[in-house]
């Protein structure tokens, strides 16, 4: 505690997943000025077949990925 | 941003999944005045081993689906 | 279960509350095949100092309520 | 309603489950004074390589589970 | 990390937020194999008016508490 | 979408909010590489009385702010 969680896509590449945690872990000890190891960050993969956005499924969208 | 969550079982019907994004994403644009492009739905698929109501995992009970 | 979460901006007005209530619940019985009882949402109402868009408070915003 | 959400690593063995999601009722019960039909657990299991603790991946940590 | 989160109407009494806090660690230790002091717990309170169930609002139900 | 949440204690200084906002941003425009403006962060800020670590809330812990 605190508790990050992020939920989007999928991330493939591990190394960008270790990065994030570094940089938000970092950040987020600024904002509370708790130490480093109360951060727990949790990390959310969804399927385009999950996640709607402006009322049509990412899996239905012509490219971009957002 | 509004983030809408759907915590439930498994949807095993991808065109029930592009009419639940529809029609929520209408009534939220209802709700709170904001544009459509705004509503971000989420869907979380659970599996019947990880749910418990009344104390009872999903995957214990006789044959209700609830 | 299902249960569906609602995070946004503050809704003011509770009819709209009742409206969003009414629609999602259907929608969700619809998608799911689950009785109307088994719909549980709740409505999580955010600051705009609490929520960031774009690198952005909302409570930073010149007008739009985004 | 109200719900209940465990978000941690995997739980191997689906008898602990089970005993997790008595034990937990029931102790939702006791302070929420509703019945037990109302109680909803939803367990939410997470790989080693989408969690951070303390900055660091899960994955990367050298032995302890935690 | 495991965290557990409650989201369910108010508790009034701290009493009662404190064994469902003991009771619920001790369960999670049980279940997970992991260490008392990595068990994080949230209790969200929600107002009756932004809970939903059977769609309808929990302010708009007769009496009944859940 | 992504949507990112901090789920921690009061966050009192809103200068501190914004550069969260601005670092987690960043940070997730890398991870994701989807544009900024996708980016949604919801800060929650929770009362010591609603928090367990160990198996206690934070409330009742002698001096430590975690």
């Amino acid at each position: 505690m605190p508790n990050i969680t992020f939920d989007g896509p999928k991330i493939e590449d591990i190394g960008k997943k270790r990065e994030l945690i570094k940089t938000v872990t970092d950040a987020a000890v600024k904002a509370y000025g708790l130490p480093q190891q109360a951060m727990v960050i949790v990390i959310k993969e969804n399927s385009p077949e999950n996640v709607g956005i402006g009322g049509e499924l990412l899996i239905d969208r012509p490219k971009t990925g957002k």
